[in-house]
């Protein structure tokens, strides 16, 4: 058997995401198995580092799969290239150890959240980008990012439900690069909650329009209610960069 | 009367081309002039610089329209980006002198033909480039680039019919940008013939293949044929870069 490490990038504006779903074979992860099935003549099903959700983007995604193979790793590469939609390209194949895992074995997941900052939008940016017209004061929402960096319970910040899994995750990093009339926001950390770097996006984004204070992010520290929290940024402008093992 | 130009910017992947038709609504122009009859409340032409083909993309197309009205100029601008469909923008809309016409009083244009150029595709400009494979050997590029600068008959590098009006143009500049994975070249000229960029691009790209020699431009000039030149690069890599007046 075959450890098989893929390095994916897709561009998520027709899809519902990563995971596999029964009722429907627009997902990310469907794709990829089937091309993957129909190269082996056998059921293949991958591990992808984690989720990504309807409309988000991936440079960086990470998955594997094992198979009892022949075949080199530059022809499966051709061959996923060849049959996988446009907006699905594989980067990388690699033959990983054998008990790598895509998900358990993350150490830090790299994410940027892309804003075309001016009033005249992009018409080539638009589906990559979430287009805020309105000044944004940056000195305000790097302060208030401080407040995020570290280990917290996220959970306010987050579409979890309350469960018995742990919402404690550490935010290593999260920096903002300013270039021309594009906002990028890079966060890296061990691992985010499910719509995590979005609602901190657009929490930032209101303080960042003064429509909230920076004490704001230690008001949803304190409540743990995601009601608290700004509205989700939206899919488009979020990308899976990079994940550490 | 007030003369109002506008500087565009479009991806033009869901498009048939700049230019309007009777028998469908999807053209550049078709759209911004149904946008502008709506605001003035009477039919607007525009005038662009000059065509685009179908797939074609711009980020400085100029146009202008005559039109009497107290409306301000950011009046203007604020609806047409408010209800063109978002693969168009208006960059900057003026106020020209009267006598100002935007496919008359062209100097120059410059087009930038944008070619991902590795046997790894790309996700995200898939749409916005076109992919080359194999390595291409530049420096023949760009000695072959040599001979087409300065005054020529194109009609060989056309899909232009012979007709009673000039082939004659003047490419200034044909430069090569390589970054990474992208190869751009950029052509700067008075005036280019239909297809002429697209051809010429296919044609320097069997040189830099090696299929051809540097010495096939000058037979394409002696024949002044369309079917000796190399075959039309598609139109997704294309973009009209800038009008200069």
């Amino acid at each position: 058997m075959k450890n098989i490490k893929l390095l994916i990038e897709y561009d998520g504006s027709r899809y519902k995401g990563w995971q596999r779903l029964k009722d429907s074979d627009m997902t990310i992860q469907g794709k990829i198995e089937s091309v993957l099935t129909e190269l082996f003549s056998r059921p293949i099903e991958i591990i992808g580092s984690g989720r990504t959700d309807a409309g988000v983007h991936a440079r960086g995604q990470v998955a594997n799969f094992t198979v009892k193979t022949e075949k080199s790793l530059l022809e499966i590469h051709k061959y996923l290239n060849h049959y996988l939609p446009q907006d699905i390209v594989v980067k990388e194949v690699s033959e990983a150890p054998e008990r790598f895992h895509s998900q358990y074995n993350v150490k830090k997941k790299k994410y940027v959240y892309c804003i075309w900052n001016h009033w005249i939008p992009s018409a080539f940016n638009r589906k990559y980008s979430y287009n805020v017209p309105e000044h944004l004061n940056i000195e305000l929402m790097e302060e208030a990012a401080n407040l995020l960096i570290g280990t917290h319970d996220f959970i306010g910040f987050s579409s979890v439900k309350k469960s018995n899994k742990s919402t404690v995750r550490t935010i290593e990093e999260i920096s903002f690069i300013k270039e021309d009339k594009v906002l990028k926001i890079v966060f890296v950390g061990d691992g985010f909650l499910h719509n995590m770097v979005r609602i901190i996006v657009g929490t930032l984004l209101e303080i960042g329009l003064k429509e909230k204070k920076v004490s704001y992010i230690n008001e949803i520290f304190e409540s743990k209610t995601r009601s608290i929290a700004g509205k989700t940024a939206p899919a488009q402008g979020l990308f899976l960069e990079e994940v550490t093992y």
